[in-house]
Parts: structure tokens; C-alpha cells; sequence
């Protein structure tokens, strides 16, 4: 297949040969002179040593606590790679680390851990936690990336959010915001097909019930997930109390009988033609795996699409986790939250989506590089009111 | 007592409050146009990600492990300052890595552990060491840090230092070297008393006996160590082994008659000039504690002391890890040396010393600042041959 677009893995892979490493750690201050070394370093640092000793919630005051984000992954779900092990999938953490940094300012590490046990894995990052102000967890497989979260969320004071699930599904939200917009619908009153049970879809399917959705389904390889299905366990059991009101069974063909929005977090090929047809009127399609999306952008058109969105660069409205988690941190890392929750995500989405002013088909998302992004999303983090 | 010394503890207090730490995370490439985006991160870091998944060992090729360094404490034994714990150490360890890098252009991170049992430190470093280059140990409590170490070193596939340990041993080395030149010495035939058996003195009696000093003896808070002394254990026990071969037993008074050197690695008031007083012809006299060294230099010059060195940047001969591990860490990085041997650490103390063409009492260490420091210790990190 010929095709004129740059090879960016050939691309990549030079650059990164040339690069060695996409992050540096800089001194901040000079040491040249003597009271350079003795205030940076000692005598002078055991003051400041002495002082968080008494004062240790002054960390964020006198040390790189405040700005600074781990971003942690075990490599047992990197991109589509699926699990290639910690080594292979620091480039992405090193990737992930230069966005905060260019993007949001923010001084993030990447840890790449040679465990994929869950109990370690907690251990391990609580044990990290007190230089750190930030945990952001990528590429961890599901279902073990809910429980790591959930326990680091409990146990620790400092924010953590695992990517994969809260970056997607906020961006995933702000898109059928604007896309509801562009086919005249309310979000709450559409039909939303999920397909796909992984830490994306579960994240969405619980964000979209969140805003009110009534009428969600989530499809994994066995078909529709509803409540009292043979064999459901774990979270796809809790996923069934909460959506599917009307217990739909059946695969996607089945389920998506009048649906408004089909949102694929699978892989290529899971959702057809066929699929598409059998929606209602303007289906909204997101077609969500990368690279190779669910169906391509030009197939879903023909089929009646009237919204799409993917999560490619080189086709309109991607579903980006950029749009999100430089913002996300941002905020929470000056305003000293230590907690994202659900309604902080809720209003990152809504900020997203506010920044398309006049949404249609071709742009429903904005841009990655938008003026005033970060700061937007930054400012839906918010202490929590008592 | 009026000085008109600059007040450090004043100056560093001020300067980490205005930084707000000392070290940032920065992108070595810009994300602006979309080649950046698709190189730098999704699609092709994919392609980088699969290339390592096959060829792991090629990650020093192309992520940044190879230039990468930890600096790793559970704030159990910060300078002076004893069990301060974890974020009260952070400024401590931030300044090492500010080090790290303006001196031997070293990316280094520090980490600071909420656990100070030995093997969570143990089972938490190797957990994170996949996308190391190497691990700086530091401010972490005798005796464990022995076993750490030890443990990480054979365990581990990259290059492990304590630099509490061994950074003080080999700079300690380089000037009794030079202090042996200029009382016209063999180091070898000195008699060497060390007041102090933590990490420091534990590290310099072992290298010392390494390049075949015959008399070294220990003293604790309880004597001079010495084979079959009543109740010795542990570290001290072994260390009863290759020390002291004449079991000489007391305090320091009793063991240091007619001894070449005193070294304290202890703290104030542990050196008395009746004990320097009690020395051999022209005593060289390390008093190391900071910042109050064991004796101060006057008052070890008025009892005689022919060479003195301290810990302290206000007096001559300051004894720096800072001349050691840059050096020893670029080294072993560059060459990719998996382990730091006692040949290299005697290796890097002679380059050090050599740095210093004429050695004199008030120079037997050269400054932290002097040129060709750190290639010069580096080149002496060689992979061991076969």
C-alpha cells in the first residue's frame, strides 16, 4: 500500500536513536561558587532539611514535591502493544513525561517497575509517594489497573489517576458533548453503545452515567454486558448494575438497534458497516483503537455516520489524553488537591468541549496545541468544598 | 560567638523557598508541529516500544536509562541529622542530583522512601531499576545499609553505590595518599586509627586494608574492635577479622600511641589533642563530623597534627564525596560497568589524589572545582577484565 503520509515509526526510531532519552533533569541553580555548594548543598541544606523535619507539610514550599508527577507503569498494556514489559514501554513513559513538562510545566519522572503483581505494584508506589506530588498510572492492564488505583487513591494524600481510564473518558465526554450539539440531541437522553469492557470503557460507560445518561451499554467479546448474565464476576458486574437499564443481550448488531453513539475501544474491525446502519438517526460513531481504529473514518461516513471521531492524529476530532491530563495535574498540583474526583472530571470535559465554539462534524475536539487549554482544564480542578 | 562567615542555614533556607526545588524535568524535543507529536509520542513511539520489546538490552540505545541515576533514601541517617525520615531528606537528595548533573552531566532523580525496612527498600529499588542506568544510595543507617547494598549489588544488573560508604572511603584514600607524600610515608606501613564504626568508617577501614595498610583499628563507642572482644556481632565482627592484628583493646587514648593517622567518622568531641598528642611523628589527623569535625583544625595543629583535613568547605583539605561519585557514575554509565569493584574505588582515590601535583599539609585534596575532576575519575570505571 503506497501512501504518501511520513513513515513516523521510521521517524521515530531515528530521532529516539539520536535523542537517548527524551527527558533531562536540570539544576535549577548553578554551582560555581562556594556559597553556591553550601546553600544548594551543605552546610546550608541541613537547615532546610531540619526545618521539614518539624514542618513536613512545607515540603511543598521548599522542594520539587509541589510540581513534580511519577509517571508509573508496569508495561502489562502499552498502546496496542498489549504487555511488553517495563524496558519496551518506558519510550511511551519518557513521551508522556515530555508532554506534562512542554504542555503544563509540570517536572514528571517516568518509573517503569519490574513487578506486574498488584499488591507490589501498591507497595511499591506508596512507598515512592513522599517526594512525589502526583501519581499518574498508564498502560497498566485491566482488571488490575482498577484496584491499583482505587487503593493508591485511598491510602495515599496526593492525587492519582490512571490515564488510560479518567484521560479517555473525559475526552471521549467532551467530544458527544459537542458532537450532541452538532446533531441537535441531549447527552443524557442519547442511546450509547460501548464496545469494549477495558479500563477505557468501563471509565466511560461510568463518567457517561455520571452526566445522566440513561441508557448505556457496554459490549465485550461476549456481547452485551447486563445485569444477572451467566458468568459475569468483578467489575463487570458491578458495570451491569449500573448500566443497561432495559438488560439488552446480544452483540453489537443486537444492541445498537436505534443507538445514538457507538463508542469503540477494541480494536479494528469490531465495528461494521452493518453496525452503523442499524443505529438511529445521525449516529455519532467514535471509533476509538489506535492505530488501526474500529472502522475507518471513510467506512463509517458511507454507513450514515454523522459525527466521527478517532484517536489519530491524521483524521478530524481526535480523542487525545493530552487534552486532559497535562490540565488535570496542572490544577491539582497548584491548588494542593489531592483527589481528582468525578466531578472534577465532569468539569475538565465540559472546559474541553467549551473550547470548540461553534462545534460541527469535522470538529468536535479541539486541538492539542490550543491556546488557553491547560489553564482551562486546570481550572476545573477545584478543592473540594466542605 | 560573632562571625562574619555568611549564614548558610539563612541563605539555604531563603534560596529553597524561592526555587521551590532545586532540580526540574525538561523535554529534550519541542511538541509543536505534528511530526513532533508523532514521533515524540503515539504512533511511532510504538515502533520504539516494539523495537525494545525484542532487543531489551538496546534500551541504552534509545531511552534515557543510559544516562540515568537514582538517588535513593529512606531518611534514616540525613548528615547530621540522624532518622529525619523521608521528606525531610528530600532537599538533601535533590542537591545530589543538582551535583550529579552540573558536575558530570548525570540525569538524576531523587527518591525518597516512606518504608525503612531493609527488605521493602531492597524488593522496592529493584522494582524500579528497569529504567535506571544506576542507583545512588544514600543516607541510609549502618548496619542495614551493608545488606542492602550487598543484596541490590548481586541482585541487580546495574551499577549500586552507597555513596555514604564508599564515596567517603575513596576521597578519604585519595588524601592520606597525599598526606603519606607529604610526611613522607608509606601507607602501607601506617599505623591507622578510626574513631567511628557506622557506614564511613566501616567502608574506609575495608579499603584501606584493600591497598594493604597492615594496622588499622576501629574504635566504637565501646573500644577498639577486636577479634573475640565480648559481645561483638554482625559487621563488627567481620570487620574484627580483617582489622586490628595485634587485638589491641581500650579506648582511643590506649589504641592510637604511636599511631600515623586518626581518622573520625563520628562526631564532635570524640578526637581530643591528648590523643593526637599521643600519636606518632607528625599525626595526620582526618576529623570528618560535620559540621562540627571531632577536633577542631587549631586545636589539632596546636597538639602537634602535621596534616588535617575536615569535612567542611571553610577549611583546607575538604574531604567531598563530590570529587567521587560524579566521576564514578559517569564512568560507570558510559561504559556500562555493572558494578563498582574495590579495583575501581582504589583506582578513582589515585586519580583523585594525583589531581594534587605537589602535595602540601594545607593540600592534599584537590578542590571540587578543579578541572579534568571528573573524567578523571571516570576513566578510571573500567569493565573488569575476563
Amino acid at each position: 500500500m503506497a501512501s504518501k503520509k511520513p513513515d513516523y515509526n521510521k521517524l521515530a526510531l531515528a530521532l529516539h536513536k539520536k535523542m537517548k532519552g527524551k527527558i533531562s533533569i536540570e539544576s535549577k541553580g548553578k554551582l560555581k561558587t562556594k556559597t553556591d555548594w553550601s546553600t544548594m548543598y551543605t552546610p546550608g541544606v541541613g537547615a532546610v532539611s531540619s526545618h521539614l523535619a518539624k514542618h513536613p507539610k512545607q515540603a511543598r514550599e521548599y522542594t520539587m514535591k509541589r510540581n513534580t508527577v511519577a509517571v508509573i507503569s508496569d508495561g502489562s498494556a502499552v498502546l496496542g502493544l498489549g504487555n511488553i514489559g517495563a524496558v519496551a514501554s518506558l519510550p511511551v513513559m519518557e513521551g508522556k513525561c515530555a508532554i506534562f513538562k512542554e504542555m503544563a510545566g509540570v517536572d514528571a519522572f517516568p518509573i517503569v517497575l519490574d513487578t506486574q503483581e498488584p499488591e507490589e505494584i501498591i507497595k511499591t508506589i506508596k512507598h515512592l509517594a513522599p517526594g512525589l506530588g502526583g501519581i499518574n498510572l498508564e498502560d497498566i492492564s485491566a482488571p488490575k489497573c482498577f484496584e491499583i488505583e482505587e487503593r493508591l487513591k485511598t491510602e495515599l494524600s496526593i492525587p492519582v489517576m490512571h490515564d488510560d481510564q479518567h484521560g479517555t473518558a473525559i475526552v471521549v465526554l467532551a467530544g458527544l458533548i459537542n458532537a450532541a450539539k452538532v446533531v441537535k440531541k441531549k447527552p443524557e437522553g442519547m442511546k450509547v453503545v460501548i464496545v469494549g469492557a477495558g479500563a477505557a470503557g468501563r471509565a466511560i460507560a461510568l463518567l457517561l452515567n455520571k452526566i445522566g445518561v440513561r441508557e448505556i451499554i457496554v459490549v465485550d467479546s461476549r456481547g452485551a454486558i447486563y445485569k444477572g448474565r451467566p458468568g459475569l464476576e468483578g467489575y463487570k458486574r458491578k458495570l451491569a448494575e449500573i448500566t443497561n437499564p432495559n438488560k439488552l443481550s446480544g452483540d453489537v448488531m443486537q444492541v445498537c438497534e436505534m443507538a445514538d453513539v457507538l463508542v469503540g475501544v477494541s480494536g479494528p474491525g469490531t465495528i461494521a458497516k452493518a453496525h452503523i446502519e442499524n443505529m438511529g438517526q445521525d449516529p455519532i460513531v467514535f471509533a476509538l483503537a489506535n492505530p488501526i481504529p474500529e472502522i475507518m473514518p471513510a467506512d463509517a461516513k458511507r454507513a450514515g455516520a454523522a459525527v466521527i471521531a478517532t484517536g489519530r492524529s491524521d483524521f478530524p476530532n481526535q480523542v487525545n489524553n493530552a487534552l486532559a491530563f497535562p490540565g488535570i495535574f496542572r490544577g491539582a498540583l497548584d491548588k494542593g488537591v489531592n483527589k481528582i474526583t468525578d466531578e472534577m472530571k465532569l468539569a475538565a470535559a465540559k472546559k474541553i468541549a467549551s473550547l470548540v465554539k461553534k462545534p460541527t462534524a469535522d470538529c468536535i475536539i479541539p486541538p492539542v496545541m490550543e491556546a488557553g487549554l491547560v489553564k482551562a482544564v486546570a481550572s476545573a480542578i477545584k478543592p473540594v468544598k466542605k
